[in-house]
């Protein structure tokens, strides 16, 4: 099965972009994906191809209208009938791994980039649109997110990562961050590599590497380590109690 | 001042790829921002620009040398010497919109993109390295990244939003998600625009999108109203502190 990803998007020109070159380059040219980046403007209803309107109840900036947005969509789903439709917006949810990996087990996925203020609220609801953040910070549109989003999933397609291990062993694939990495030389300006890497003992460098991915999300990221030792206690609970029954 | 941008990346001609369109692209042509995407195998030692070596301790994939990664660095310091130098990885802080207004307000910034497994741990220390992730998910590099990161400052720059007052209101500045936003049609599909945005009340109109914001972050961002509320709580004790000296 051939993962389709259609973009929605006032600048269409912007893809592939970054995914036309390397490693999601090489993949689609392999047929592993394929990208339709759609003209919203194409949708809208008069000859002028307006998109947008101001606010309603004032302020800066437009926003982009639901009627034009959801013709953009009803296109896009007859395209790909069951893929999910995804927004970025920084008012969504945080796009996690688990998420990604899910996007990348299904048919594709249908990305609605916003540009201006943002999208009319009644879009979401109206077209089972999921709102998704790539990050708490603002961007001049969604397409950079939507770069991001679709480099993630296509790296997880079948084939398309070299060795069969990378990608389990990573980043929040565990809800841990990834222990560190050091390769030659084995001296660099006066630092070395730790000791126990040179040692050739694969128990204890699994260890170490393990140590030090639980010491780094502790200190890095306490909101992952606290959700990773939820999780642990959960699961230890649930252990316990099905020994008692 | 001109934001100077230095790019890291095995693959320069991902750059300046969404940028050179639209805002970020416009502002370019004026000046407003400047871009150096710069090969890291140009700083490689041997005939054949190796930058990259197996892990130490073994395992998949491959580590980026320290030793080239910081002939790059340098390279970009002597470039841009006041920058601070950002890695894009998962294992960074992550980026929030704070970070973003400080380095949009700086003489520029110098990233620095990964490939294959991630960097030597020793470059970070070695070179003042700031490490930084745009999201709990993996990539295929730090190139989608650094346009999301580039994007996200280049729209700060002075005179690249139009209107004055965009980018002041909106989610994260203040700690909180940005209020829903609805243009005309009045009704689409059976929905309608709030009523209270249509009073032409500007209080009530304010009143109810901070109410918005306020809701929303509590039950979509929980993370972001328990920091926000926090924020609150103390310049609230802060505030009677000072009255009671």
């Amino acid at each position: 099965m051939t993962f389709r990803a259609v973009v929605l998007t006032l600048y269409p020109e912007m893809f592939p972009g970054p995914l036309g070159i390397s490693l999601a380059g090489r993949a689609r040219d392999e047929g592993k994906w394929t990208l339709d980046a759609i003209q919203i403007r194409d949708f809208a209803a008069d000859k002028h191809r307006t998109v947008d309107d101001t606010p309603a109840g004032g302020g800066a900036g437009m926003v982009l209208r639901a009627d034009v947005l959801a013709s953009a969509i009803d296109h896009a789903r007859s395209l790909n009938p069951d893929a999910p439709v995804i927004a970025m917006t920084p008012r969504g949810k945080p796009l996690t791994q688990t998420r990604v990996r899910e996007l990348a087990d299904g048919p594709g996925v249908i990305v609605l980039c916003g540009r201006f203020e943002g999208f009319d609220e009644r879009i979401f609801a109206g077209r089972q649109v999921e709102e998704v953040s790539v990050g708490d910070i603002v961007l001049s549109g969604g397409e950079p997110a939507a770069l991001m989003l679709l480099d993630a999933c296509i790296r997880l397609l079948p084939g398309v990562m070299g060795a069969a291990s990378s990608g389990t062993e990573e980043s929040f694939e565990n809800g841990l961050l990834e222990y560190p990495h050091y390769t030659r030389p084995a001296e660099w300006e006066g630092r070395t590599i730790p000791e126990v890497l040179r040692s050739g003992d694969h128990a204890k460098i699994a260890a170490w590497r393990k140590s030090q991915s639980e010491i780094d999300t502790r200190l890095r990221r306490p909101d992952l380590w606290e959700r990773h030792d939820d999780a642990r206690v959960q699961s230890a609970s649930g252990a316990r109690r099905e020994k008692k029954d």
